[in-house]
């Protein structure tokens, strides 16, 4: 029987949904959106990535988006940092959890932050070694293309826990594992989730999965149905592979509130402002299309039919 | 634990799918879809509805479509029928596997056959009455808005018992539990497949899901858990409901058999011969946005990704 338990849901849109996009998204509007989120009560969001400004130029005003949105009370924020130096300058920010990532496949990491994997591990290490310095620092690990890569295709289970294994020892507590390019299953999500579970109880385990196939709220369930209770996504469905045209990206927000929430599990979000932060995305990028299929639908009681339907 | 057992995936594009299309597709091209779904491995494919021609000129060619497809060996073709009528003209072309309907909601029974749920269950009584004229004959029910109306909102759980029961009684022996509008959720689903399967275990039950708020997938997961082993999907995910503008129609063919694939699930279906029946509908119908998700896609092999991409 599906568990009944709560679940964290975690917005990663300001993150991992801007910084694909070619459109630079102005700070005003990142903070409006950011706070839009929070009012619907999600309780956990990612506010963007400390990179590089010549490698996502989307995220150059990090530190003014960070200032922005500080005073948000009861919110956890987040942000990525792909390295050491990113890490110092979120810290500076004044933001305090850290979101490191490492792909288990060689070939994404080397793509994705031209660092070997055992390089990458390298720089957590120091990235860990500022938590001394820093009263409430937190460092998490988003650990990429668990669920399969782009390049080699399969990712071996005894990769992802050797990953784990090797943060759990640096002292990392929360671990994402991450469907970077949709090609999860439900059955292989409700396996790799449980052997983590099973080895590493330390651990807490959040997943990030993508629609691109269509099966990412399948995937959630799976992992809800293990014990996985901290779940990524992205309003909208902003975000994913834009090399793949016309495919979704992350899992919805709306569309997972609103499976859970049908469901009787608790996520604390209300849909109907939830649905108001959908709007206020559209206003602010109005070419994009979102992806989100109950902000295309509505919710059930709006649907207005008149016509005439077949089973 | 998640099963292993076997499905089998009903096709019901050519029914579903092509109800609501304003565009008529010519009776050639409607002979070639159901013979590439059958290429593809799909072994029930329901290719139309005998209904009036005024309702939906769409099917006025439903006998010649069925006489082009008569031969196809190994494959279980069904027609829907709405009333007596339907059912004569069924037989007579030749076709032998009838779906009646029924919509547990009585608003949307009458809004969508113009029938009271209680006249149509007389109706149910007379078309299987012909089954003793006809060798072979078999009469299935399709059991719309079981999971919520769109003017009724909520669907009583006894409301569906009691149908299922009645028509259990007049010797139905399969019943496929429809979202007509896509309001179901995953533990919904759950209750309302478990009660059916353990009230009346001599009933085979079938799904029925719309994609409209993005839960097709997830509520398919959730009935296999149950024991649910039958599932309809359409082609390209077309169908659904014509008053939601840019919702998703049906489950998507291609999406639910690459997850059954995918889980290591006997589904029977070659996903490339499959998408190669995408193409067809394609072809035929340029104009129409195809919502599969699988086919915007593509298999994970075939990605080409080189970019850059942060989890």
């Amino acid at each position: 029987m599906i568990p009944e338990d709560a679940v964290q849901i975690v917005e990663v849109g300001p993150r991992d949904g801007l910084q694909n996009l070619r459109e630079y998204v102005e700070t005003e509007k990142k903070i409006s959106l950011i706070r839009c989120l929070a009012e619907s009560g999600l309780r956990e969001i990612e506010s963007g990535s400390f990179v590089n400004p010549r490698a996502i130029p989307q995220f150059r005003d990090m530190s003014d988006v960070i200032k922005g949105v500080l005073d948000l009370e009861g919110v956890k924020l987040t942000a990525l940092v792909p390295n050491l130096k990113g890490a110092q300058n979120a810290l500076e920010s004044g933001i305090r959890s850290l979101i490191f990532v490492i792909s288990v496949s060689r070939s994404h990491n080397l793509n994705n932050v031209r660092l070997t994997p055992e390089e990458s591990l390298e720089e957590l290490k120091k990235i860990i070694e500022l938590e001394s310095a820093y009263a409430g620092m937190e460092t998490q690990l988003d650990l990429a293309t668990t669920f399969g890569c782009p390049f080699e295709i399969k990712v071996k289970e005894e990769d992802i826990l050797r990953f784990v294994e090797r943060a759990g020892a640096m002292g990392i507590r929360k671990i994402t594992l991450c469907d970077t390019v949709g090609f999860a299953n439900p059955r292989q999500v409700e396996q790799i989730t449980h052997t983590c579970m099973e080895t590493f109880p330390r651990i807490t385990f959040g997943v990030h999965f993508h629609n691109t196939r269509g099966l990412g709220l399948a995937n959630a369930l799976a992992a809800y149905g293990t014990g996985v209770r901290f779940f990524d996504s992205s309003i909208g469905g902003l975000g994913g592979c834009p090399f793949a045209p016309g495919a979704s990206g992350n899992v919805a927000t709306e569309d997972l509130v609103f499976m859970f929430n049908e469901m009787g599990v608790h996520t604390g979000v209300d849909i109907h402002r939830l649905l108001k932060a959908s709007q206020y995305l559209k206003e602010i990028l109005p070419n994009l299309t979102l992806t989100s299929a109950l902000f295309k639908a509505g919710l059930p009681g709006q649907v207005g039919l008149t016509g005439k339907i077949l089973a």
